[in-house]
């Protein structure tokens, strides 16, 4: 388009809207000190160069690895540098997987083969050395794998190939209808006895890049290597099938699960002035997949979570409760991070009212998911009601409930509510888990946004609490 | 993140939603048809292959090219493929400007040269073939210009460097408070006797992209030539000249404008069962910058024009009222495609009721803004409050007043409401006008989801009419 000056309406709604946005005095103050978060998170924030830096320099964080050591380090520096007023790292032991070296998968035929592209299931169990070899039967939910039972299943490697559901609007709905393919997959093919899983990868798109995740193995059955295939491979491999019923499928993957290792979670505090003894909450997981930058998964959260002490300290808001930035190691394999964190805040007796996790990736913020005991979580969806109209000049139109993360969930033990950023969904699986999760595939202000959103309701809770 | 199990909760809210949306039965068959627009357009929607074709098969479409051509000829056969009842074209004359061999800049100081990327506005003169060089005053608004005056201004090139504003929400705001500089800035150097204008890209991203744009020349006033830097350009002349004032700036381009050319708006209809005379109106621009593959700007708007005739047919909806996709020529320099077709439109005495274009990137659709004289506009208005539920389940919340669209904007006169739609605005110019909007920059779900939002609006609107 070149420019329709009707456009310009809006601006002036829009310094309106700030000037009297209510009858209550409050919250016009309210709305001027939001504004304030987001101009200075716009124009002067660090989200971005902190997530570039995190994923240029350092790179995929898998929990173990030493460039998940690096980041620990990276991170309690930047924001000592940032002004926390305290930083320090609370000790957790974590799994240490390794991919080992690159796997190999080929589709067999009597008259060819053709590789395509895997990677192994976080977790997995490495074939033999020279790989393993065997006929594949296709299935598209666990039903169906139980319903062949193991006259049809023992010796082969079943490929679970049920697509996520396009018309699923949001799309951790679409995941979580095809997740089970992963996580429960490998162990119930087992139980009928076959020597692998593939599935497809859980990507909405079709593309060639293999999207990695973690499973669970019944310790009651045999563990069996299981891959992911790109969602192209994964159609690859069913039409070829429909010619060739007795095609075979070579893996070779060489993973290992080593030692757990000693690792961190990041904290750092700006002390409340009134109730520091009132603990705020906000965090995303520091640790990646091996495959993948983490840009999108969580990296973009954690940016976002540092950046609240950067836009407190920056703008001069001195809160009256504390808040607490929480980068969690481990989400992605086991999250013992966040389970290390309740654990402690709760044998300390700490009071934590609020926690908020971002972990839904760096895209347009939409709104927050509200999670908790059903008395506070009502009495927070009432208050984030009253404060709807503060939100809304910023693309923010939605206070729900629903999951606030993987994290933090711990915390409602401690009887806190717990909140999920929720952006803009439709384009997060095209990165999740795989090597295209990358600093490009993350746009600056969409980032910026997210985090000025987070703040800004930081700000609120530190302000008014959350009763 | 893995898998947050309380996601799943949603799911089944969403179901409820859909049974027992309101009290009214018209509201939840309503739903029903709304939805099964969305899976039709999510699951097996024709508006990203359409895009694909027009952006890798055929390319840059600026007026009177033969790109623009052969993009008039094709839209046409597949609005035929697709079912539309009638499927004509609409002759109009159109500028035909060419840019002419790859534009040169380069900053010349005393002791070194160093090219800038640079693009020539659409619609600028060239250069005297050697090129030009003169020394460079920047300036940050037109009244600073005015200020300097003629003994500053004379002989030199105005170098406009005002930034797009970071902290405008959206988007188009920023453009709107840049814009000046690229349309006005050429003709009121030229009042001051400058030789030469460049300006800085309307672009909020550092990074090396021009990006051109029409630019306004008074016809009382010299025509000098006009370009534009990529933002990293611009900021390191910026740079370099708080070192040294005198330094130069060399210029050279070959555009020109040729003859005006015969082109065509393509029209395509389903005629109304009931009401075949009220015309509901969905279009985009077909005409893209020569630069660009045009995804964004505005291959996107034309996809999901179309692919509403698409989704009418393929779920057999017989609307009411008559629905008549435009895909406009010419809109980014004269917009005369939009004017004929009104020019037309008012003369054959047609009944418009409503006008929605799509013109503001193929992204997460946010919502409508709506225009129009005053009492119909108010009365659309109520009507899409009373509608709002019906879109809340696919993120559209905002129904207000604002801009419809360029290409549109005559039917105005015609009594018509017109309707933007408005998507979310954060990567726009990223992408606008520069040779980055490519269909990479497009992602299918953002797309259909923006196509699906359209065809909803215009399925209620040709059932309920406007008033």
């Amino acid at each position: 388009m070149i420019y329709d000056f009707q456009y310009l309406n809006k601006k002036i709604t829009l310094v309106i809207l700030f000037i009297f946005p209510f009858s209550l005095f409050a919250q016009s103050q309210d709305s001027i000190t939001i504004k304030s978060i987001f101009d200075e998170g716009m124009e002067h924030g660090k989200a971005y160069d902190n997530l570039n830096y995190l994923c240029v320099n350092i790179g995929p964080r898998l929990s173990g690895s030493s460039n998940a050591a690096k980041a620990v380090t990276w991170t309690a520096k930047r924001l000592k540098e940032m002004g926390a007023d305290t930083v320090y790292l609370q000790e957790v032991m974590v799994p240490h997987w390794v991919r080992g070296e690159k796997e190999q998968a080929k589709i067999i035929s009597k008259k060819d083969e053709l590789a395509v592209p895997v990677c192994a299931l976080g977790g997995s169990v490495a074939t033999e050395s020279a790989g393993i070899k065997a006929e594949i039967v296709e299935v598209k939910t666990l039903a169906e794998l139980k319903q062949l039972g193991e006259s049809k299943i023992k010796g082969k490697i079943v490929f679970f190939n049920r697509s996520m559901d396009p018309t699923c609007i949001n799309t951790f709905d679409a995941y979580g209808g095809a997740f089970d393919q992963r996580f429960y997959g490998p162990s119930e093919a087992a139980r009928y006895g076959a020597v692998a899983v593939v599935i497809r990868s859980l990507n909405l798109r079709n593309d060639d890049y293999p999207h990695t995740g973690t499973l669970f193995y019944n310790d009651s059955l045999p563990k069996i290597p299981a891959a992911a295939l790109s969602t192209n491979g994964a159609d690859l491999l069913s039409n070829w099938l429909k010619g060739d019923a007795h095609l075979q499928l070579y893996l070779k993957m060489s993973c290992k699960a080593l030692a757990d290792t000693l690792s961190y979670n990041v904290i750092a505090e700006i002390k409340g002035t009134k109730h520091p003894e009132e603990i705020i909450v906000v965090g995303g997981h520091l640790d990646s997949w091996d495959l993948a930058q983490g840009a999108q998964d969580d990296g973009a959260g954690c940016a976002q979570s540092m950046e609240v002490i950067n836009l407190f300290k920056s703008i001069k808001i001195k809160p009256e409760r504390t808040i607490r930035c929480v980068l969690f190691m481990n989400e992605e394999n086991g999250a013992k991070g966040g389970k290390k964190y309740a654990e402690i805040a709760i044998a300390k007796n700490e009071k934590h009212i609020v926690a908020i996790e971002s972990d839904a990736g760096g895209f347009s913020p939409r709104g927050f998911e509200v999670d908790g005991r059903d008395t506070v979580a009502n009495v927070c969806l009432s208050k984030l009601a009253k404060w709807k109209p503060l939100f809304e000049p910023y693309g923010i139109y939605s206070f729900a409930k629903g999951g606030g993360g993987v994290d933090i969930r711990g915390l409602k033990e401690n009887n806190a509510v717990l909140l999920g950023l929720v952006p803009d969904s439709q384009r997060y699986f095209d990165y999740h888990h795989s090597s295209a999760d990358t600093i490009d595939a993350v746009n600056k202000r969409e980032l910026e946004l997210g985090a000025a959103s987070i703040a800004s309701l930081v700000y609120l809770f530190s302000k008014y609490g959350v009763q």
